[in-house]
C-alpha cells in the first residue's frame, strides 16, 4: 500500500477542512459570537497543524495508487474530518460530550441529519451554520472537492472518486476527471443558490435560508427550529419539497441538460421510477391522512413534503409523522431503504439498484421457466454486464448483513422494537429521524455511547456505501503496511 | 407445457390426500366424534371424485416433463391440497369461515403453525389431529411422498423433488430417486416414533404425544393447549426442545450416519453453525431473562425452548416471549429469518444460504482489495460454483422484494408496526407466532380476509422457496397452454 500517499491526502483534507471553517467563522463574527469564533480558530489551528505535519512528513515520491488506497483514503478521510469537525461543538460547550459531538458531526457530513440535541434553537448562529455546512460539504463529497480544488490529480484520482460516489456504477460525465468534479460542484452551487433565492423571496431570513439550503442540498436535514420546517409558510414548505426532490436526482441528468442533451436526460429510467415513486407514495399517504388533516391542500402538502424528505433521505419534517396511521408510516419506512437516485446527494440503497435488483430477479425467473434461453438485463438503454448485476446483489447482501449487526448492538438498549429498528434504518440510510422514540420530535440523545458509536458507523457505512469502511477491517491492509514500514 | 401430466399429478395428490385423511377419521371414530367422521368422509368423497376425474381424464401419453412443469405441479398441488384440506374444518363447523379454514390449512401444510383460533382447546380430537397431521405431511413434502409411494417415476420426478425440497442445492443421497425419497421418509418416521415414545415416557397421554410429535417433526407448531407447551413438565419441554433441534438438521446427515459415514456427517459446516447459533442465542437470552425467571434452570429451559422453537421455525412456546426484553425479542426476530438447515423440515432462509451469503460477501471484499486475485468460495469442503452463489444472492433479493410487497398489504390493517412486520416474518419463514398482537398468546384472527390470503400466500412462498409460486404468475406458462388446447 502507498502509505505516504494516504497520509498526504489526509493532510490535504484537514487543510481543506480548516479552510471550510472560515465560513461559519465569518458568520460568528457577524453575529458577535466571540466565544464561538475562538472555538473555530482553535479547531482550525489543530486542523492546520495536523494537516501540514501530515503533508510535509509524507511528501509522496510515488503518486501511483490503486483501488485499495482509494478506499482507505476515503474511509480514513471521513473519519478524520468528523473527528476534527466535532471540536467546535465541544470547545464552544454547546455539545460538551465528545461522543455526542462526534455523532452530530458524522450525522452532518454523511448528510443524515440525526441529532442528539433536544433544543436546536439553543445553538449559536455560528455553530448551527457549521452543522448545516457539513451537510453541504458531505453531500457532494469531500474528496470530490479535494480533487476539484487541489492539484493532486495524478491520473489515479478516479479510484478516490469511485470509492466516494454513490451508486452501482459511475457514469463518466467528461473525459477529464477534474473537469467532471468541477462541473458537479458548479451545478451543486447553482442549485443551492437558486434555493436560497426562492426561500428569501418567501420571506425567510437570509441566515435561515442559507442554513436550510445547505441542509436541503446535502439532503441532510439539520435546521434551526425544534419543529423542523413545520412553522414555515406553505410556500416555503413547497419550495423545500421541490428542492429536496431536485437534489435527489442523479447529477448526470443536470449535466446532460446543461450540454443540451435533453432527449438523453429525459429517457432516464431511474428518473422516471423516482418521480413515479414520489407521486405514488404521496397519493397513498394523502388518502391515508386525509381524515387527520384540516383540508385537502394540507394533506397533500404534508404527504408530499414527508415523502420527498424521507425518500431523498433529507429528514426535514412539517408534521410528526410518527402519529400517522400504520400504512403511511410503513410507506415511509420502506422509502427510507430505497432512497433516491444514484449520483445524487441522497442516501439509501438507491432507486437504480432497486431497479437492477428487480430486473435481475425477473430474468432469473424467466431463466427458471426457459432454462435454455439467455436473459439479458437492460438498464438506461444499455445492456448491463454480469459483474455489475452481481455487484448489486452482493451489495444488497452485505447491506443486510451490516444492518443486522448494528441492529443487534442497539438491541442492548431498553427501547422498543420500532425505535431500534427505525434508528438503524434512519442512520444507515442517512435519513435522520426514524419512528417511535427517534421520530421527528424525538432525538438520538437517548442512546448510550456504544450505540451512538455504532450508529455513527452506520451513517458512514451508508454514505460511503459500505465497501471503503469494511476494507479498513481487512488485516491485509495493515499487515502489508507494517511490512513496508 | 405438458398439461395432461400436470393435471394427472394433481389427481394423484388428491387421491393421496383422501388416503391420509383415514388417520384422523379413525381418530374421530375412536373418540366417538361422529359429526367429525361425516366431515372427513364428505371431504374424502370430494377429494376422490376430483382425483379420479383428473387422473382418468388426463391419462398422459407422454410422461416427459421439465423444470417448468415441476414448478407448476408443486405450486398447484400445494394450493389444491390446502383448498381441499380446509373442508373438514368448515363442514364440521369448527372453523365456519372458509378463508379462515384455508389459512389454517395452509399454515398446517407449510408447517407454519400460525392460527386464527383463539381457543384451540375447543377443537374436537379428530380435527386437532388432522391439523397436526398436515404439519407432518407438509414437513417432508407432499410430492416427495407421492414419488415415494406411487409408481409415477418417469425418470423426471427429480424436477418435482427439486422444486419442493428446501435449500440452495440438493444433495444427492442415493442414485435412485425413489430409494432416496423412501430413505428420507423412513428416517422421518423413525424420528417421529422416537419422540412419541419419549413423550409417553414422560406421562404425556398418547393422543397428545402423537399430535405434538407431528407438530415437532414438521417443525409446525400446532398443539392442543391454548398455552402451547407451557403447562407440560420440564422433562417434556426438554424432550420437545431436543426433537425440534433434531428435525431442523439436514436429513442428509442422518442418512450419512445410517450408512456409517460418521466422519463425513460430523464435518458439516452447516450443522456446526446451526448448533453454534443455538448455543449462542440460548446463552444470550438466558443472561437477558435471568432476572425475570424464578431460577437459573427455568431461564435456561425457557431460553433453549424458545430459541429451538423459533430457529427451527416450529413456533411452540413455553412462555410469552412477547414480554421479554428487547434484546431477546430481537434475537428471536433475527433467528426467524435465518431458520434451520437446508434439507430439513424447517423454514426460513436457511443456515447454509446465510453461510454462503457471508462467504460470498467476504470474497467480494477480498476481491476489492486485491482486484487481480481470484477468490473461490468453499462450503462443506467443496468449491461452490458461481451459479450456486449467484442463485443464493438472487434468492435473497427476491425474498426481500416479496417480503416488502406482503408487508405492504398488511400495512392497510390498523395494527402497529411490530405486529405487521413480525406477522409477515412469522408467516414467510413458516414460524407461526410473531411479536406484539400475533405473539404466542395472540392469533391471526385479527386480520381481514385480504390479509389472511396474503399471509397464506406468504406461507406458501416460504415453504416452497418462492420460485414455484412465482412461476405461476408468468404469462408464458398460460399462453402456451391455451395455444396447445
Amino acid at each position: 500500500m502507498n502509505r505516504k500517499m494516504v497520509f498526504y491526502m489526509l493532510g490535504q483534507i484537514l487543510k481543506l477542512e480548516a479552510g471550510i471553517m472560515l465560513f461559519p467563522l465569518v458568520c460568528s463574527l457577524i453575529y458577535h459570537e466571540f466565544n464561538i469564533v475562538t472555538a473555530f480558530l482553535t479547531t482550525m489551528a489543530v486542523a492546520l497543524t495536523l494537516g501540514f505535519a501530515l503533508t510535509l512528513l509524507n511528501k509522496p515520491r510515488n503518486k501511483t495508487f490503486f483501488a485499495k488506497e482509494g478506499f482507505v483514503i476515503v474511509a480514513l478521510s471521513w473519519i478524520v474530518i468528523s473527528a476534527v469537525g466535532a471540536l467546535p461543538f465541544v470547545i464552544s460547550g454547546e455539545i460538551p460530550n465528545y461522543i455526542d459531538a462526534f455523532f452530530e458531526t458524522v450525522s452532518g457530513f454523511t448528510t443524515t441529519g440525526a441529532t442528539i440535541l433536544s433544543n436546536v434553537e439553543g445553538l449559536s448562529k455560528g455553530i448551527a451554520m457549521w452543522r448545516s455546512l457539513t451537510h453541504w460539504v458531505g453531500g457532494m463529497g469531500i474528496l470530490v472537492l479535494v480533487v476539484a480544488l487541489l492539484p493532486t490529480d495524478s491520473g489515479r484520482s478516479i479510484h478516490i472518486i469511485r470509492a466516494e460516489m454513490p451508486g452501482p456504477t459511475m457514469g463518466k460525465l467528461t473525459p477529464k476527471l477534474r473537469d467532471m468534479t468541477k462541473a458537479l460542484y458548479l451545478i451543486y452551487v447553482a442549485l443551492t443558490v437558486c434555493e436560497i433565492v426562492f426561500l428569501v423571496c418567501g420571506d425567510m431570513p437570509l441566515y435561515e435560508a442559507i442554513v436550510h439550503s445547505f441542509g436541503t442540498a446535502g439532503t441532510g436535514g439539520f435546521g434551526v427550529k425544534n419543529d423542523s420546517i413545520a412553522s414555515y409558510s406553505p410556500y416555503l414548505q413547497w419550495v423545500i419539497t421541490v428542492f429536496m426532490l431536485l437534489f435527489g436526482i442523479n447529477f448526470n441528468i443536470y449535466y446532460l441538460l446543461l450540454v443540451g442533451r435533453l432527449r438523453l436526460a429525459i429517457k432516464s429510467e431511474e428518473l422516471w421510477s423516482y418521480v413515479g415513486l414520489f407521486f405514488g407514495a404521496t397519493a397513498l399517504i394523502t388518502y391515508n391522512i386525509y381524515n387527520m388533516s384540516s383540508n385537502f391542500a394540507e394533506a397533500v402538502r404534508n404527504a408530499a413534503f414527508q415523502v420527498s424528505s424521507i425518500m431523498t433521505t433529507t429528514g426535514y419534517a412539517t408534521t410528526d409523522f410518527n402519529l400517522w396511521p400504520g400504512l403511511s408510516k410503513g410507506i415511509l419506512f420502506v422509502l427510507m431503504f430505497i432512497g433516491a437516485c444514484a449520483g445524487s446527494t441522497a442516501g439509501g440503497i438507491k432507486v437504480s439498484r432497486i431497479i437492477l435488483l428487480i430486473k435481475r430477479a425477473i430474468s432469473s425467473l424467466k431463466h427458471t421457466i426457459h432454462p435454455r434461453s439467455t436473459e439479458t438485463v437492460r438498464f438506461e438503454g444499455k445492456r448491463v454486464d454480469n459483474d455489475t448485476l452481481t455487484g448489486v446483489l452482493v451489495y444488497f447482501a452485505i447491506y443486510f448483513i451490516c444492518f443486522v449487526i448494528i441492529f443487534f448492538i442497539l438491541l442492548f438498549e431498553p427501547f422498543d422494537f420500532e425505535t431500534s429498528m427505525s434508528a438503524v434504518a434512519a442512520c444507515f440510510n442517512n435519513v435522520g429521524p426514524g419512528l417511535s422514540l427517534v421520530g421527528p420530535i424525538g432525538n438520538y440523545g437517548i442512546f448510550s455511547n456504544i450505540s451512538k458509536i455504532a450508529l455513527s458507523f452506520a451513517m458512514l457505512l451508508g454514505r460511503l456505501e459500505i465497501f471503503p469502511l469494511l476494507v479498513l477491517f481487512s488485516p491485509s491492509i495493515w499487515i502489508k503496511k507494517r511490512a513496508k514500514a
